[in-house]
């Protein structure tokens, strides 16, 4: 399964708490770009806020890296029966590089075919979080924003429509969640969806 | 146009002594992965010795550095009127990771579509040298091999291949050339055949 949505939409931190919430269950915890050596290294490049670069050569270097991920990671955790909860996947590329870059939603799933295959997330936990409060989160995180965090906020509106869209065209997958609810309540409510759905503990 | 083939095929010193043979035109040297500062930070990644990685990440990470080099340089330099001349090209990737990694030529090829467009070399010099005099001169240059080079015998006669497949698929486009004559020959030889082709000065 996957949590998706715009930077300081608090990922990370329900990706935390949901360690907790899960404790018995045999999870593995990942995100994108990373998770494998060769992954951190494209993720150094795609980040570096010194580095521009074509919208394509971007949207390739997020494919590259899940390629990678996908096939040293993600596909050997779910072999050996674990439960994968994995930062930002596909629906990332589709909603920055596709809505953000203006590449289009269609050409950047293409694009993808060859690093996801026929893997798709089982369910997407959106976190919806209006632009007012991801500022301010931003602005107390004290971090200097990486390469893609400076594409400016006419950008981020176009990433947060792809996003909705992605949530209005896929509601069986795609579950929206308020992100600004207490972050324990998320993780809480997300533990009690994996559990509806079926997910147990291994499996 | 292109040169292509194995590594220690003298591409690098036949665009060297072309320099020369050219010198009035207004020619664009440059060579693949690189050519653009990002592209060349993709090359770091790609040919670090260190870094293991899934084949299509390799396949996606010369994409990545094409797309960048393709609308950042090639497209500039021939909007005004240059000749580029460019070492390795789709066909270093057609046949590298096509054949050599076995990923399928047609495959890499619908993969690198977003980083090409509509380009095409007009002329492509393929450099033909024997895998036991590519290993003489292997171990004359001293240089320690990189990641790409280090993939072994199997890897490299796969890669020839499909070099040669290129070639007797495309031999209006492809000139096989013997890589092992005079290099000053060579660079006569190409710029010879530039001219017959009808490329002029700046043109």
């Amino acid at each position: 399964m996957t949590v998706e949505g715009l930077d300081f939409c608090g990922k990370s931190t329900l990706a935390r708490l949901l360690e907790g919430e899960l404790g018995g269950w045999r999870v593995r915890f990942t995100r994108e770009p990373g998770g494998t050596p060769a992954a951190e290294r494209i993720r150094g490049v795609l980040l570096d806020p010194r580095g521009a670069m074509d919208p394509w050569t971007e949207a390739y270097l997020y494919a590259a890296a899940r390629a990678d991920h996908v096939r040293r990671l993600i596909l050997p955790s779910l072999e050996r029966g674990e439960t994968v909860v994995c930062e930002r996947f596909l629906d990332s590329s589709l909603a920055y590089q596709g809505r953000g870059r203006g590449l289009g939603m269609e050409a950047v799933r293409r694009l993808n075919a060859w690093a996801v295959g026929d893997l798709a997330p089982d369910a997407t936990f959106y976190l919806r979080v209006g632009a007012e409060e991801r500022a301010r989160r931003a602005r107390a995180s004290g971090a200097p924003p990486d390469r893609i965090e400076r594409s400016g906020g006419a950008f981020m509106r176009r990433v947060e429509e792809g996003f909705e869209e992605l949530a209005r065209r896929e509601p069986g997958r795609v579950r929206v969640l308020d992100g600004t609810l207490p972050p324990r309540e998320l993780a809480a409510l997300v533990a009690g969806e994996l559990r509806a759905l079926g997910y147990t503990r291994g499996g």
